[in-house]
């Protein structure tokens, strides 16, 4: 099986970046807008034992603020358009852990914490579409209290497999 | 805030109600192959609120078996053609539990548990398409171990807000 650790933000957050996702993101029907804690691995582990692992974490990890300020894109590197989020203390434990503890390959770049609004354009869709949104003001802060394990359907989408609460018992 | 309460089953479930629901069930995009136990509704109550009643009726139900044995249609209700599950008498308590517990209407017909995989389609549609998956040997089985709060965004999608795991202390 394919899985993925993500963060759901609000529906305020996720509604502002599907007004995005719908022109911008070919990914935009396989899963809601989300922030990426590990990405996609493949493993054979039984599943419990994945998620035994991720209750242990999430029990070590307190709710944390996430902020958004601003529009930003990884070109050169890609021409992914995304909602960057602060890159706080909190958010890189939590992603460290989850990548000491969990199958799957070492992070192919440094870990910037982001929402992705747009994807696989053009470099002219690219060049247009940035110069428009990073002209947004973007100001945007909720407390993040919970992430989840996806997995990924043979059509290309994500289902919820489960929900981790940060700072809590695990059940 | 618009909520709904399901199950999602196996990938392999959800990857045979998806070959269908590609090519007939519009919602197909919305939200991943489920068995809903409670229908939409809108409430603004808390959501803390909403997931501690949910934790309360979760630890009060084990995990039971779902099964499938035939394709079947809600016609002349409606033109929705669904697998239809067997009505334990787990999954009949879970979804009374889950109605009589939290905001929302009384349900509008007697529960008929199901995975949707098409809807909105005209009578001659649903003729063809009903007529051939009718026919189809379905015999699937599964242990079911968990549910979902789920909530719908502006574009219609859906968002796991939080999973429940049967006769579990709740965290």
């Amino acid at each position: 099986m394919k899985y993925g650790i993500v963060i759901f933000p609000s529906k305020k957050l996720q509604d502002l970046a599907n007004s995005y996702r719908k022109r911008y993101d070919p990914h935009y029907a396989l899963i809601p807008p989300h922030l990426t804690l590990k990405a996609a691995f493949e493993t054979d582990m039984d599943v419990n034992s994945i998620t035994e692992k991720m209750e242990a974490i999430a029990k070590t990890h307190e709710p944390f603020t996430l902020r958004i300020r601003k529009v930003s894109s990884f070109q050169p590197t890609n021409n992914t358009i995304h909602l960057k989020a602060e890159k706080t203390q909190q958010l890189e434990e939590l992603h460290e852990d989850l990548y000491a503890s969990l199958p799957g390959d070492k992070p192919e770049y440094p870990f910037v914490p982001h929402i992705t609004i747009g994807q696989k354009l053009s470099n002219d869709e690219h060049s247009d579409v940035y110069g428009q949104l990073r002209m947004l003001g973007v100001e945007h802060e909720e407390v993040i209290d919970r992430f989840h394990l996806v997995y990924q359907l043979e059509n290309g989408s994500w289902t919820v497999y489960e929900t981790f609460r940060l700072g809590k018992d695990p059940q």
